[in-house]
């Protein structure tokens, strides 16, 4: 086995691009679109009142100028970036291992949300059989989701022993191949694929100035480490966003302990962060030159991110997808930085929607 | 005052055309979007029992295969297409009696929806002094839309009687010229351009094929019969869409008996289509040769199309945008048409998404 260490010093812009040469064909080039509502409203200082009962409390509110370019993997295939990494890992290991032995055995994992129908969908199109262990709690049209796309379902208990248990009897009978969420070298390169595509668009949009940041999502951390990884040797700053509901913001406090941390428990809104920060991808985000930062957002803000987004963008996007631009619109140490940093010409921010996939029952539920 | 029929005449694609000329600096050229799995949708036969109850029980479902074009003018400013006929008929005026005029007297309407906001920020555009008159039982989102963009608001009661009491008493003491919601010349020729709109960029995408049909939703007829107008030298077939709740088939109805609807008490969830179709407008829709059929459909199928376009497409709308989708997708008369005109090959259809003002609090209720 290659050390996470080692490992990381194998992600580089250039294995990004690689990835992206092969997973071109089957992935969405999703539209990076802009909202002068949205540049307006995060460009307008907070009320004093909103920083009461914060660190912030007392001073004067920031006043950052703000241009987003909101990278919306919510219109990517399944709804989420999970496809590029899905394609991506199942590519790689079709040129490795050859068709005939992957077409065989197959490919396995355990999951409830995106990325088992990234997988599935990824395994339909590339004729192989797919077996993707679910929580039997897990909500019927995340099922009927993954089912439309032809993988086997096989039901487990919820907590992580219980689902592992399944997957290891599932591959002592088929030997089905374990593709893992996130903690894995070729997902995250697929998912820097997003960053790559990005910044392309960013400059068709806007010419020749670089963009001054980045900022996605954190849960197994694929898509952060990813996008971090392709602008490793680039100006473009990249930042993190977490939920921080009973401790979802693992990564920010393994960053401020200075050691990852392995367990969370947590129920937030954003249920595709839910999980801890992986081995590989910590080996990145913990890495400052490639993450500058990683902050924390609360529930009441993701919501109220979202309704923005839903009411005046007129997206759709699941809780998690809007971490970063709450960020952006309420964390006063982020907000004071764009100010000092960008000063009057402020910064050109992408912020990554990473996935779509709610239910109207569910926003009911949210906003009822 | 020149009659319905005499203006009727002069309602031209050629009008229309000078229409986008004058207002092109102004408004959004909106986007026109695809989606492979509504087409899927669309194109897969009703199952027979969902036939029951219906004209078309005990009937072979219908083979239709549709190609569709999403016009999003949901993400047109003020989220709707009133915005091309409200800049167009202040435009307009301004070119007829002069800015000077127009700015000393300003301009009125009465409304509580999309024409109020379209009006307000057209006449803040045009630095021209609005009066909205508008329900004191509007919701608070919608007052406070119109308010930031300037307008003064003016409360009446809700009935027409009460409404243009108001209008008059305001008129009486500021000269305001009144800028109609859709019954006026200007207005329809200002909502064509989103056909005009939606016609090149067919032709951008999918080269040197005609568009076999339009669809739009049906209120008081401004969308529908300028679209009609713009087509109505050419081969593309126009059709419309209303909800069938309470009576609010007005324009269907009329059809049927030869004769227009003058008046319509309904509370379908599409509230954009509570009015009955203005003079001029059924002048344009009830000539054969330009608008060949008027739909409607059920509340649960409005809700079903939402749903659709909010899980699957991750857009949003309003419920008024979807009943053009929903005709498409259920009703029996019309997919038998497109499966036996469109053969084969089936029809490239243009839907037009005609808003996305909803709020997430609206949505909880019809969906929680």
């Amino acid at each position: 086995m290659v050390s996470p260490v080692e490992q990381a010093q194998a992600l580089t812009p250039a294995a990004v691009e690689a990835a992206y040469a092969l997973i071109r064909p089957y992935v969405h080039r999703t539209p990076l679109l802009t909202c002068r509502t949205l540049d307006t409203i995060a460009s307008t200082p907070q009320s004093p009142e909103s920083l009461v009962g914060t660190p912030f409390e007392g001073q004067t509110p920031a006043r950052p100028r703000f241009r987003f370019f909101f990278k919306c993997e919510n219109l990517q295939r399944i709804g989420a970036f999970k496809a590029r990494g899905a394609f991506h890992a199942l590519l790689r290991l079709i040129e490795e291992r050859g068709e005939d032995e992957v077409k065989r055995r197959g490919v396995i994992t355990h999951s409830s949300g995106n990325h088992a129908q990234a997988l599935a969908l990824a395994a339909s199109t590339l004729h192989v059989p797919a077996y993707i262990v679910m929580p039997h709690i897990s909500t019927s049209s995340k099922i009927a989701g993954t089912r439309s796309y032809g993988a086997e379902i096989i039901f487990s208990g919820s907590t992580s022993v219980e689902r592992e248990a399944v997957v290891a009897e599932i591959q002592a009978k088929t030997n089905a191949i374990l593709v893992p969420p996130y903690d894995d070298f070729n997902i995250i390169c697929g998912q820097g694929t997003t960053g790559l595509e990005l910044e392309a668009q960013y400059t068709e949009q806007v010419g020749s100035r670089a963009l001054d940041a980045v900022i996605t999502p954190v849960g197994g951390g694929g898509l952060n480490s990813g996008v971090a990884t392709f602008f490793s040797d680039k100006s473009t700053r990249v930042f993190g966003a977490e939920p921080i509901f009973e401790g979802a913001d693992d990564c920010r406090r393994g960053l401020q302990a200075g050691e990852r941390v392995a367990k969370v428990s947590t129920l937030t809104i954003a249920d595709g962060l839910r999980t801890p920060v992986g081995l590989l991808n910590w080996q990145v985000i913990s890495n400052k030159r490639k993450v500058e930062g990683v902050f924390a957002v609360t529930e009441e803000q993701i919501m109220a991110a979202m309704r923005l987004v839903f009411e005046r963008m007129k997206v759709v996007v699941e809780p998690s997808a809007v971490v970063g631009l709450a960020v952006c619109l309420f964390d006063e140490g982020f907000r004071r930085r764009v100010e000092q940093e960008g000063g009057d010409n402020g910064w050109d921010v992408a912020v990554v929607f990473s996935g779509g996939n709610t239910t109207l029952e569910a926003v009911a539920k949210l906003f009822g």
